[in-house]
Parts: structure tokens; C-alpha cells; sequence
């Protein structure tokens, strides 16, 4: 019974072999490869982006990171919001790798980013002049970090907003298949057919190793990326481990695949708690991460049964009738009996 | 015929095979998993030092600079050699880390660091007060970037001269193995017993996927490293395929082994071109790593017939009869027979 | 009538008269004077802390982001109210001297911080671990950027919050002067005895040219400030001249007579303001700076009649009844008759 | 018998009651007042350089430090001599404000850069791709800190290569003004009709209380000098009071009246010494500074009767016939008869 994190799981056999695959002979370093080249060619194809420059890293906070600082200068602001994991997990590398740039806090409603709200700030801050920070790019994330998803509407009201003020919008795609696969949507609409201007498009947390995608739909700066991203140590030099992944994870439809089945899982999860007593949803699951409410006895049962999660708010410390909320996600490799053995668990308050 | 560099050879299989064996089931994930702390426990009986804080990166680069930044702070300066890898390889990762110190070349010989050159600038600027930078630390590399090595006396020269000005010694051990193996003495002799402070003990170039371990014998700011490598984007989620790599590159001295492989190849083709005519070594040869003159008609022959390496200095265009200087690196990989008909090439002038 | 700000008037005559003075001859740069040396005795004599380390930079920026940068890690968290000039003001300047920190923005009453909330997210912060920013300094303003005051006792109990939690507080005191002649407390009071670690003593907005004195109780860390002074290229050359404005600054407690006539002519303004009809203060009036909600009528009236101050919320265009808020700010030079002028004007209404 | 240096002497007086008249009443901060746009348009007309954006600060370290920020990213170099001031005395400022790039130390013969080592430094960095910083930057200084002048010829061979490849050319005109006066040339032509892209014009060393001038002959990207000088907390909120500074300074001549006193106070000390026996120039002066050579024992007869100058290299301890270099520097208030004086003791020897 684990639902701790989807980056705990195994990586997928599939992604493994093609490490093994790769590793026949030699090959230049650095991406010079045949096998980064198609890699890269595969992800142009998956988002229908034929002049996209892509770049790998092998995690998230890298990808998110390097392109926020391939978007806003140092004296900038990049607008997201208060659940953001560029702004509450990544140990300030945001404010590193772009020199010092400010993250503001946009209100949110579920951790989707007020569009209103991101409107006004962007009208406030654009107007101070030299004494202020600049506006200077908006990130936001889907699946958001309380497994929440943009309609692609709203996808696209944030970068008409975005765009207006002459900044750029950045997603941070962490569970961007898992999304995707939600909304029944393709990669491309998902992405610069609403109006994002570059991806942060996960690997890692979808049964890869550790791999993570930049996609720049405008390829005019795509040369900066690559320069912060080998002065931020990014660079591979065995690159084509990173390749490999990305290779395997978009034949015949792997990616979806995998985040199919983890929304599966979570679906499953979400049936069984529904119908139980004492839980409470905080917010509605919609990929494959659930937050629910529950009460510290059932907590501790949990736990003494073995199920692994975050306890994402309050403590199992106190009055066993008093609540604490878990945090439970899934991914592909969750297996049916976890999830019905956590459900019966809980169904038998 | 592949020498351009020892990380474009194979994974040897033990690190691949150890990385499906850690993938059996589900593991806490950014390095708190048990396979973690056995790998860094191995680190730290391989250099004897049980207090030692041991980090994993999974590039030198990032090993080197972050390294750089707990030693080093913003106004400091690192002594280094003008060949070093963090000055000319690393696209300004260490000022990058470190916020902005500066990178101070110290006369070399055979790209080792002269002592009586690094006490000389090192006196000069500790005694210029506010008005210039700081002695913050210094760094050295052994295999050096020629190819030669550092007596152990000589690192405890350059240590004790550190230490003298108050500053730290880190030594980039990319090759660490490949310099161990060569001067048969052990991780402990050439590290922490000569004064240094700090290692990046590589694992890439000798056989690994990607990893590199950061070994910092005093533990005080240990906890330091680890937020410069979290808000770096260098802290793995599914740290165990670090720690993995590690973990079997130590067992059974499978480092040595690969290592002792590697300079064995090297020493075989120093053998075979030292009775060449046309070749003329830059540097004595002494690990994995040889960089020898040769006429641009040997070379275009040798490319010809598909050797694979890179022409360090000088061109191939221009009158056949001039030279050109080859560096050519070996890696535990690298047969016998590809040597041979490579020197047979070169013979045949 | 101008009420645009207390950086918008003269020089105090005296300070000028100092500048002069100070010209005399030969002096050896960058604050290696005696004069320099007769100022920073002053500074201590006035904080009653004869060890405390005393610098002296030309701009409150630069004295507020130099001193959070010797308290602050660049993975640390500065804490502060969401006015703070710090975050509003300095264009980024605490990101760019601290090398990346973060601002986190501690709810506010009446622009003072609210010391459960500063323990609630410090706590929270500070048992992240590795994943998210460390609690590294807290930071607050007095007088506010409302033109509020925080009590004394105020003050201790967010100290004992930041020391609690083992950081430090800096006090932004760019109106220092004016805090203490409202509250009519010395220094020391509003400073080291309240648990005050670090204070930027404002001289600029009270009568100088252009002249700020970081003030750090516990003299352990002052070399750092001096570099990243220098680092920031805030190290005068002819530094006499920051010397001799604090010189004069302190001589026979100008600093105190000023702010006090800065603050009496606020008063003035208050008690004119409060009997008429059509103001409405956003905050108490504490010292030298007024918030009044008043009718676009009323605005346009006192605009084309000459009077000079900023529209702090809200727009001058549209309905002639809907109101807007003018920030009005005195310094030691606003004359009687400006005052009475204005409150005439807004009188009539 | 003050040497020490061109900013040790006396503010001029013009300067300061240009700072008196410019205390008359109020006026609106940051810039945005009438003397400080007559200010600017000074510099635009003494440089014949109607579009040029100009902005001021109070120190050097900063003019310099924030113009090469906006020239050069942080994955680049800057390429200066060893001798450079950006390099040896601004600890780290230009590392700083470009967020990291490398200084790059192009030889140098008599501290003027030489063009072939200039054109072979940056075709090798142009070509190495990714794996190391780019050309950002180039930047030489005029006067040179060893008191040598560039022919202007010279600057537009170095301007010329800087150009070819994609880069800019910048110049610390710390003693731009004598320069000017040296080598009777105009400003324009010291700069932009030489190929200079950007100019520190100083005024600190030249008479002037504290404020240089950042000239920018394409103001392309000036608005991002504004915001990096407000992030570096070098935007002055009195602003008048460095403007006043420019204006007079500008005003009929004043700049090359004070240059032209401080060049002949050089020659004066020049000719004297020329005729001693005992000393012996390490550079051929042309400006406003001398380096000499001169035995320990008339050294310590020149501190006896209170001569003051920094001993540039060498010490007084020892053989008294050891010889030990003295850097003298004059500006516009060294009076003759302590260069008389001076002569007088060596030419005793």
C-alpha cells in the first residue's frame, strides 16, 4: 500500500531495457548522439512542433528552472501560484537559476491560477517603472499540486493574460502525461495550441529513471538553454541514458499508457473512499493524486497496516477523533490489491 | 578504434545490472532509501573515513561546483590551474554555484599547479584587504587534464600551503580511480592523509552511468551542500539509481578493476606509438589519457580508417607535413585490438 | 505644497556645511579617515554599542539587501510583511545581494507583522528539510510603510520568534529617526535592547544628501558586509563624504530635531485633516506619512492648486465622487503654511 | 606631498557649490527631476552622441560592473588585461552584477591589450561550442592602471575584433578625462567613432565628489541598465545631488581644465625625476600616474618627510639598496611646490 509519491514507484521494464539497449557500443558525448537526435525528433512529433527546440535534464526542478531563466531576467517577476512547486520545492532554485527573479503569488482556486487576479498583479506590477520588478513570466502547473487540472480554456485565458502584458507562460508538466490522459486531450493542445510557450514535459514521475523534456515552441532563444543548462551542471555527458528514456517512453504510446493506468489506480482509489464515512475529499481527484481528510484513528490503523503516505496536514499526534489529511498518489505500477486492501481499511470505520 | 573520450564507451554491466536489481518494488524517494545509505556507506570505508559527509551527483560539473560553493563563498577567490576542468570545461559552473567568485590561475607544469606560484599569489591577495577578492580555496585535478599525475607529496604541498592561508583544498577526482590505480595507493593516501578536504570521486568516466560522489571529510557544512545540490535541481527523486551505481562500483573492487583496465589500455598504446617515428608525446603518459604530436597526414589516415578522437591542438587543413597534436583517452572498455591496429596504423609511416 | 515624498526635499544646511567642511585638504579613500572613524564612534555612541560594527552606504537598498545578505543564505527564506519596502521597492536587490533567497510575505495588521503568523510559517518552513527554503532572517519596517509604528514590545516579541527559530531580525530603519522621536525612545530601545540584530539607521529621508549606517550588534560577521559592500561596488572613494553627513547627522542631535520637526508637521497636517469632511485615514498617522482616502473632486482641487504627492490607490479618472488615497509624506523642511494650505483646500469642501 | 592617489584630493569647489545650488527646494526623486535631463544632455553633447543613454552612479565599481552586465551574460566572458581594475580591485563586482560570467586575461604589453592575443582568445572560446562560456564582452581601460594611454588607433583595432566576433566593446574611463587631455583628442573620438560600444566616463578621480557617467551609444538596451542599477541598489532617490556634480562638471570645459591640471602636475614630477639618478620609470608616464623604481633607502627619506604614496610593488623592509616601486599619482589640487619638494629629496641622493 503505497501511495507516498509516483517518483517511489519502479521505473517502467520498458524504459530499463532501453537503457540496455543503449548501452551497445560507443557514443558521443554531450547529445551529439543518433539516439538523442531521434529522441528529440520524438517529441517534436508527440506535440506536432516540427521547429521546437527540446533539451533534456534528468529532473524537474532543472527543467523548470532553466527555462523560468530563459524567460525572466533577474530584475523580473515570474507570476504562479501559492501551491507551486517552483515556488514551495525547489529550495529557491527558481531565484537561482534566473539571477534572482521574484516569485509572486497569485490567488488560486483549487491551485488553478485566478485569472483575474494574475491580470490585476501583471496591471499593478507593469506599471511602477524602474523602483519595481519587471513582469516577467507566468508558470503554472497541471496536474497541479493538489492534483487539480486546467480546462484548457482556462489553460488559454492564462496566456491571452500572459502575452498581453509581453511575458511568456511557462507549465510546468511534471504530470503533464497524467493530464493529458484526464482531459483526453493531445500534447499540442495541451500546450502552445492554448497558448503555453514552453513545457517542463515529465519523464520521471511516469515510470522513467529520471528524465524531463524542455520544450521551446519558439526556438529563437534556444541556444541561452543550453548554455544555463550546462553551467547549471545539467549537462550529460553519457547522454544517451536520458535519450533512451525519452525514446522508449514515446514509442507506441508508452507515456499514455502509463499515466492511463496510473489515473486508473487513483480512480479506483477514489471510488472505494467515496462511499466510506470518514473521508472527505479537499479537493476533487481528477488525475492521480488525492487529497482526503481523515480521522488520526484511521491514520494510525493505516499505518499499522503498512500503507505509505505523506500526511500532507495536520499531525497524527492528538485527539484520535481529530482529523489529519493524507496526500495519496498513484502511478503506473500501483497494483489493484493495494488500493482495495487500503479501501477496506478505510471502510471499516 | 574510439579514443576520444572515456565517457562515450559502454556502462559496464554490473552497473547496469545493479540499476534493474534496484528496481525491484517501491523506494522512499531523494536518497532516504536504505541502497543510499549502504552506498555511501561504502564511500565512506573505501576512504576510511567514517565521519565523511558523502553526497551523489550525477555530473562532475555539478560535484565540482557545488563543492566549490561550501568552500568558497561569493567574494572569494579559487586557485586553479589554467587547464583546469571547472575553468575551461564547466561553462562558468563554479562562479555560477558560487555566486560570482572568481577563478584565479596558478602557474602549472605539466598542468600541475606550481607550489611556490600558488603561495606567491595567494600571499599577494590575502594581504590586499577590502579592495579585492579573498583567498577562498583551491582546487586541483588528478588524472590532470594532460594526462599526468600528482605525486602524493605534491598534493600535501599544495594542501599544507592552503591550509596556511586559511583555505580549503578540492581535489576534482573525475579520474580519482584511474590516478589511484597508477600510483597504487589508496583513496585514503590520496585524499584526506595529504590534506585534502573535499573530493568529487568520480564514478562516470570509468564505467558508471552518471554519478559522482561528493566527499567532504570535515561533516560541519555538510548540511550546506545538501540545499546548494536541492536548489541546484541535483537532488534525485529516485535517488536509489544513483545510489545503485555506486553501490555496485564499489563492491568487489569493480572501481580498481575498471580503473587498472583502463590505463593498462593506455599503457598499451603508449607502448606501441613510443617506437613510432612520427609521434612525439606532449606529456609522459600516466593513466588513461595520452596527447601526442603527429603530421596531419597520419592523421587523416588514422580518420580514414576510422579512428575516432579529438585533435586537441592545431588543425587537419593545411600542408600534410605539419602537425597536429591527438589526445587519445581509454576506458575499461577499450580492446586490445582496436590499439593494435591503431598503433599498426601509425607505424606504417 | 509637496508631499511627494521625504527624499524630495533639501539638504539640511548643516550637512551640506559638513561636506564643505570635510573637503579641507588631503584624506586617504575608502574610509581609512579619521573622520570616517569619528562617524562610526558616533553611531556607536547614539546605540549605546561600543562594539557594534558600523558601514556606511550611500542608499537604503543597498544598506538593507548588503545587511540581509550577511544574515541570509542564498537557500534561506527572508520573512517579511507584504508593504516592506524590501519586497516592493528594491527591484529584486534582497534576490540579487543574498544570491537568490527567498521573500516570503508573514500576514500583516496595519503593515506590522503579525507575530503568530511569523511562527506559524517559520515553524513550517523551518521542518521542511532539504526540499524547500531554510528560515534565514526576518525583516520589518518602522516606521511602516503605512506610516505605522511598532511598539517596543512589538518589536521583542517577533525577535524572540526569529530567535527562537535561530535566525536573526533586521530593522529597515530608512525613518528610524522618526520612529523613535514618536515613541520617544532611545536607539538602544528600539534596536539591541527589543532583540534587534542588524539595523539600516537612515539618514537620507531625514535631512542628509544621501547616507544610510548599517548597524550590526554582534560584530562577528562584519568583514562580510564589507565585502559584499565592496563586491556591490558600494565602497565610496572619497568616503569622507558619507562620513561627514553622519558626522553632522549625529552632532548635537540633528538626527533627533529633524524628525521631530518631520513628525510635527505630519501632526499638523493630521489635526488639520481629521475636522474636514471628505478624508478618511487608511491607518492612524504615526509619524511623518499619511494615507487619506479622498474624492477625485478633492484631488484634482489640490492638484491644480500646485499641491505634489502620490496617488497611492486608486486613479484620478473616472467619477468625480469616487475616491482615491494620497499618500503624504513631511520631512524636516515642509513649511507651516504648505500644510495650512492644503488643509485649507480640503477644507472647503 | 600627497601621491596616493586621484581620489584623495579635494571635491573641486565649483562641484560643491554646484551641490549647494542645486539644495534649493524641493525636487522629485530618481531622475525624474529637470537638472538631471540637463545633466544627461551634457554628456550626450560632449560626446556628440544625441541618442546615447546616459545614466549615473556614485562609484566606478558600479558604472563598470552593471555596463558589463549589460553586455555580457553569465555563461560568458569578459576579456580584460591582467592589470584590469575590473579584475584586480573591484572584488568580484563584475562576477557579481553579470551573475557569474568569467573574466577572461588577455596578455598585455605596458598594460594595453594586445590585438593577436586578443583575436586568437576569443576565436578558440567562439569555437568550443556549449561545453564553455561564450564571447560577452570585451573591456580595456584608458588611462591604464599602469598610467600608459591606447592610441586611438589601438582601441579601434581592439574594437574592430571585439565586433567581429558578435560582441561589444567596453571602456573604464576612470581617467577618461585625461586621457582626453593626453592625447588632445575629443571624447567621440575616444569612443564611439573608435568602435567603443559603451563608456564609464568618470568623475570621481577628476574632481568630482562621487558620480561617473555610463554612456551607451546604442540605447537599445538602456532600460535594463536602469533596472540592474535600481537592483544594485545604485539608483540615488537625491538624485539632483549627482547631477549637479555632471552639470558643473561639464559646464565650460571644467572636466579638461581639471584633467589638463592633473597631467601637468604628472609631467612636472615626470621631467624632475627623469634628471634623478635614482629612480627609474617602470612605464613611460602619459597621464596622471607614475610608477618608479627607487632604492629603499630614499624611500624611507621620502616617508620621513611626509611624502605619501603607495609602494606599489616590493617592501621597505630590508638591504636599503634593494629597490622597491613607488606609484604616484597627482590630480587637479596637487600644488607645485610639493612636487618641487619632492624632486628635491631624490634628486639629493
Amino acid at each position: 500500500m503505497h501511495f507516498a509519491s509516483d517518483n517511489a514507484g519502479p521505473v517502467h521494464p520498458k524504459i530499463l531495457d532501453a537503457l540496455a539497449a543503449a548501452n551497445e557500443g560507443w557514443a558521443i558525448g554531450y547529445g551529439n548522439d543518433p539516439l538523442t537526435q531521434r529522441a528529440i525528433q520524438r517529441v517534436r512529433d508527440l506535440f506536432e512542433a516540427p521547429k521546437a527546440a527540446v533539451y533534456l535534464t534528468a529532473t524537474g526542478t532543472a527543467c523548470n528552472a532553466i527555462l523560468l531563466a530563459t524567460m525572466a531576467k533577474p530584475y523580473d517577476i515570474v507570476f504562479c501560484t501559492p501551491e507551486a512547486h517552483i515556488h514551495e520545492d525547489e529550495c529557491n532554485a527558481p531565484e537561482f537559476y534566473t539571477g534572482g527573479a521574484k516569485l509572486s503569488l497569485i490567488e488560486s482556486r483549487d491551485a488553478l491560477m485566478e485569472p483575474a487576479a494574475l491580470d490585476a498583479e501583471m496591471t499593478k506590477r507593469g506599471s511602477w517603472g524602474v523602483q519595481g520588478p519587471q513582469p516577467g513570466a507566468v508558470s503554472i502547473t497541471s496536474v497541479t499540486e493538489r492534483g487539480t487540472l486546467y480546462p484548457l480554456d482556462h489553460i488559454a485565458e492564462i496566456a491571452r493574460i500572459a502575452h498581453r502584458h509581453g511575458t511568456c507562460l511557462h507549465l510546468d508538466g511534471a504530470r503533464f502525461a497524467n493530464a493529458c490522459a484526464a482531459l483526453n486531450c493531445t500534447p499540442a493542445e495541451m500546450s502552445w495550441k492554448a497558448g503555453v510557450d514552453a513545457v517542463s514535459f515529465g519523464g520521471t514521475k511516469n515510470g522513467c529513471m529520471g528524465v524531463e523534456a524542455a520544450v521551446i515552441f519558439d526556438p529563437e532563444t534556444a541556444w541561452e538553454f543550453e548554455l544555463r543548462r550546462k553551467r547549471g551542471g545539467h549537462l550529460f555527458s553519457k547522454h544517451r541514458f536520458l535519450s533512451a528514456q525519452i525514446d522508449a517512453y514515446l514509442a507506441d504510446g508508452l507515456w499514455l499508457d502509463l499515466a492511463t493506468a496510473a489515473n486508473a489506480a487513483a480512480d479506483r482509489l477514489t471510488r472505494g473512499l467515496t462511499s466510506c464515512r470518514d473521508t472527505a475529499f479537499r479537493w476533487q481527484p481528477a488525475a492521480n493524486m488525492l487529497f482526503t481528510d481523515m480521522p488520526r484513528s484511521l491514520h494510525r490503523r493505516l499505518h499499522d497496516a503498512g500503507a505509505v503516505y505523506y500526511v500532507w496536514e495536520g499531525t497524527l499526534d492528538g485527539d484520535p477523533s481529530g482529523t489529519a489529511t493524507a496526500r495519496l498518489v498513484t502511478d503506473w505500477s500501483t497494483p489493484d490489491d493495494a488500493i482495495d486492501r487500503f479501501v477496506d481499511i478505510v471502510s471499516q470505520t
